[in-house]
């Protein structure tokens, strides 16, 4: 039973027109009532309805905002538990100044991130598993992302791993069964079973890993560095794509490795465009510093698009590109097809394969279909389509159901090698569990918390 | 009357908890009804509740994101018309992909930004004054800043604005009876009641003046530089002054100027400080050209911080400083009192008044209060504390109260000159609309446009 009441700004921080402060708790909304000031009382407000007031500060009774608030009785709210929200008008200090006077309320308390999700969890609202999907639905940079997000968090995934557990409960009884009532025992039996459960299980599973690697890239984008020699239309190609996603194109502030990162996508192949402006002629020591950090940034890259100028030989540097970058993901863009070529293909065919090699004019914005082909080829055997939007994409999941895949294929080899069925109970619950962990049951609080605190603050 | 609706995201942009669309105009509700599912038709909602369901993309019937929609039907919403508003996750694509669907209604089109508010304006549900504090309620930066926004969004400006029209469209009224029926004219009557109007206007007016210049400071603070040799404490001093307001303080991202400001407030003085950490010794050619930046930044300051090294004597670089900044509004601070005193006072106040002259130790970080004070005795003559926070702070108000203070001056002159009482008629109109126009009567569309066009989308 959670005691005390949250709050949080739970609008994305600037300058906006609106801005919100959500609050969960059992004090929710008497103690909203004390400091909001209405033509009537809020704690008589009925569910989900909103109403217009002033909010006022308690000590001097002057008013502070005007605002609207908005009452969600709990069980019908995002926590299940009672849930108010001020509207205010979306300045920084507008918005402050009305959190200040909220949490002075007692026993309320500033939300820690991800604490509204979270009790939307703890309150069994929704599994560990949808919880988790709440933040990849914000931090979605693609439509396919949000997508994949969206499925996940109205509980998809979590449908088809109840169904997996189901299997394996029914095996687990089916087994428990045999070890109190030894005298019932049909060995052979059994042993089928086993074989038959852990066998659709691990099939399950199987097709649920396979969605992980573009799961994982639909999530994450695929980590990109353009390289190339100086006026090869590095920039070009880095222009046509962020202009072609003019909408979407966010830039992804430097962490700790101090490169800026552009997120695009390419036909809904998403993107993380590291910029690697630095790798040029550059005499200048500030700059300098610049390309040292994209060569360590080109290090990480998991895609890297070479540009080539197709109007004259390959020079003795685009060869040192090349060679260095031998068995890594390259494809090799031949720019400039709208000049006459100069490039002999052949070459460049000792370094590459050949479909890996994309002609494109970004001077006539051609061929980023063959690239977008190319890159859909490498990353995704040529189909990104696919209906079923249930990805798993999670790195917990995708440990936690190759564990559980392990435990079954154990179980099964126990059996063939005619372990006694105690022994093989373990393989079979260690799989139950592992399921298990993946819906949050049973999961440690420090597990909790250490998934929760990645949240943004007010979700 | 306004035929088409409008929509736009009205929380700021950016990942957080929860994002806005709202929708205004005659087809706000229905439109949206169309594209939302949910257990009873949006049609049917009552006004101010809030409703679940999802939002589907009509063309695919796919749905597109779980939502909270509320409706408030005109007049009582923000601007007097069908008001929804959809409240989805917080993320960017999340929100886009809601806005696209929301646009594609018959009769929906993006809002341009501030025209949610410059409804509001049109259908009289509020004057010019209150929609203009509005956008000043938003950026405000200081709490006081905001308060007097508030206060003028509230209408409490404007309603002074209208008690001296009242006195002014009383005086018309006489004088064109005057000049219909000259038979009754008491001259003389007349022109005592022109004085005596005119007089109290302008006493008025004179009033709302003499708060300009602390309202329009308060509203964009003041502009500040902090200048001294190298390693007198001018760094330490802007960390004191930024740490002190780790809550409020905002980077101000570099207009046309480059240079970085920060806005604190000291106990309630806004400052806008510049980032001139540029002045120092420097070989470096990059940071050179931070100097010159740095040094026309200087020149535009409204408020000089130099800070001396108490433990030193005066520096042949010190006094080329303070020698420089004849003139200007100087306060000296002299840091480092807790190390023995070196430096000669009477030296400094050469050059600058006693009062300006503040004593701190950024270590201890002691004289904060000293320093307030000085800056408040030298923009608030000594008094900042004011309760009642009708301030005028627009530019634009400001140069129309002048316009009508001068044609209400000029009327008395008239008058007294004995000029023909249908000639004073034009300057006691002119002072009229004047007033008028600050609360938006008969104003042209191409000023309200360029006023809403200064707010940010979606409000």
């Amino acid at each position: 039973m959670i005691h005390d009441t949250i709050a949080a700004i739970s609008t994305a921080v600037g300058e906006g027109g609106i801005a919100i402060i959500r609050i969960s708790g059992p004090d929710a909304i008497s103690g909203t009532a004390r400091i909001f000031q209405s033509k009537t009382s809020l704690n008589e407000a009925q569910s989900h309805t909103v109403n217009y007031g002033h909010i006022i500060d308690p000590t001097t009774g002057e008013q502070v905002e005007e605002v609207l608030v908005t009452v969600m009785r709990g069980p019908r709210s995002f926590t299940a538990e009672d849930v108010v929200e001020i509207n205010a008008h979306g300045g920084v200090v507008a918005v402050k100044q009305v959190l200040d006077v909220v949490l002075q309320q007692e026993g309320f308390r500033t939300a820690e991130p991800g604490e509204f999700t979270k009790r939307a969890f703890l309150n069994g609202r929704i599994d560990l598993m949808q919880a988790e999907a709440v933040i990849d639905l914000i931090r979605s940079k693609s439509d396919r992302a949000f997508s994949v997000a969206r499925k996940q968090a109205e509980g998809a995934l979590s449908k088809q791993i109840k169904a997996l557990r189901q299997t394996v409960i029914e095996l687990l009884a089916h087994i428990e069964v045999n070890i109190d009532y030894p005298e019932h025992d049909v060995e052979d039996l059994t042993s089928a079973y086993i074989r038959e459960q852990c066998g659709s299980a691990i099939e399950a599973i199987g097709k649920l890993l396979k969605t992980a690697n573009e799961g994982k890239i639909l999530r994450e984008g695929i980590l990109t560095a353009i390289v190339g020699r100086p006026n090869v239309g590095k920039s070009s190609l880095m222009n046509v794509l962020t202009q072609e996603n003019k909408a979407i194109v966010t830039d992804i502030p430097g962490t700790t490795r101090d490169v800026i990162e552009q997120f695009v996508t390419l036909n809904g192949i998403p993107l993380r465009l590291l910029d690697t402006a630095g790798i040029r002629d550059t005499e200048d020591v500030v700059e300098k510093i610049g390309v040292e950090r994209s060569r360590s940034a080109l290090a990480e890259a998991e895609l890297i698009l070479l540009v080539l100028n197709y109007n004259e030989p390959l020079q003795p540097g685009d060869r040192e590109l090349l060679e260095q970058l031998a068995g890594r993901s390259v494809i090799v863009i031949l720019n400039k097809t709208d000049l006459p070529h100069q490039l002999e293909i052949e070459v460049v065919e000792q370094f590459v394969p050949a479909d890996s090699i994309v002609r494109m004019s970004m001077l006539e914005e051609r061929g980023l279909d063959r690239l977008e082909q190319a890159i859909s080829d490498m990353f995704f055997e040529g189909q990104l389509e696919s209906n079923d939007l249930t990805y798993v994409s999670n790195v917990r999941h995708i440990s936690l159901l190759k564990r559980a895949n392990q435990s079954l294929v154990d179980a099964i080899e126990a059996s063939n090698m005619g372990i006694p069925i105690d022994v093989i109970q373990i393989d079979v619950r260690s799989a139950w569990e592992s399921l298990g962990e993946i819906l949050g049951d049973e999961v440690g609080d420090s597990l909790i918390d250490q998934i929760f605190s990645q949240f943004c603050l007010g979700k």
